[in-house]
């Protein structure tokens, strides 16, 4: 994983939190994953492959963070975690998968999409089976806090 | 998920066992999955991606198969689900999923792996945001049970 390809990802994110829940969010400095425990309360994955790339995203959220979030995006106060709100962290993974995927494209890196997975609760064990480092990025919205997480093996 | 595309991680998964852990396996009856749990003890997800194609497969083992079958693959005597009982789910799911792209690939249908992960935990909340039906597979080996879950979207 290296360093230039971290901000496709923190500028997709932001992009897609501003457009799609209204929400500002404010980048915290990345990291190198050490534990291998889900973040937040709900968790997207989704798969990426490419000729020349292999790897995962992930998109952890705790709750008051993705409740605001959801509740911003669909126009309805959610306040437990249900259903609906597990199927928006599929859609919120896709849509910042895919921002950060056309500026790859734009970069010469031609990488696909996988459908994404949701994982439900805090603390679950949650390993990569990967050639590449795991970068984790945080993100502070006015409610919670994220994290992506993205392990991205360039061959 | 058509029907037609079942057999491929069946032989897959039949021949992996059989070749990387001396294992015979017994398929039973696929259903479509109806519950977001794990099913197993150690599960391995990975993407699938290609032109026409978009999806995961999962594998979930419960204790004393995957025990029994990293055992044998490895040589020696595991008891408990540590890292590398967790790595060896992360490493089947590979093989198995290497397997079927190859037969799918006989079938005209190109099919690209992302990196595998692996959730620990039984009854773990694991949902998809995918728009086929999710098929499930079950095995039987000499000491337990597994089952493949295979969501594949052809477009």
């Amino acid at each position: 994983m290296k360093a230039e390809h971290i901000n496709p990802f923190i500028n997709a994110t932001t992009n897609v939190l501003k457009t799609m829940a209204m929400t500002s969010v404010t980048p915290g400095k990345p990291a190198i994953k050490t534990d291998n425990k889900t973040f937040g309360e709900v968790t997207g994955v989704i798969g990426l492959m490419g000729e020349n790339v292999v790897g995962n995203m992930i998109v952890s959220f705790d709750g008051p963070s993705i409740l605001s979030i959801v509740s911003r995006m669909l126009g309805e106060t959610f306040t437990e975690i249900n259903k609906d709100v597990v199927d928006a962290v599929g859609e919120i993974t896709n849509m910042i998968c895919g921002g950060a995927k056309t500026e790859f494209a734009e970069m010469g890196l031609g990488i696909g999409m996988a459908s994404p997975m949701m994982v439900t609760g805090k603390d679950i064990e949650l390993s990569q089976l990967a050639k590449a480092l795991t970068i984790s990025m945080p993100f502070d919205t006015p409610e919670g806090r994220f994290v992506i997480e993205a392990n991205l093996h360039v061959k």
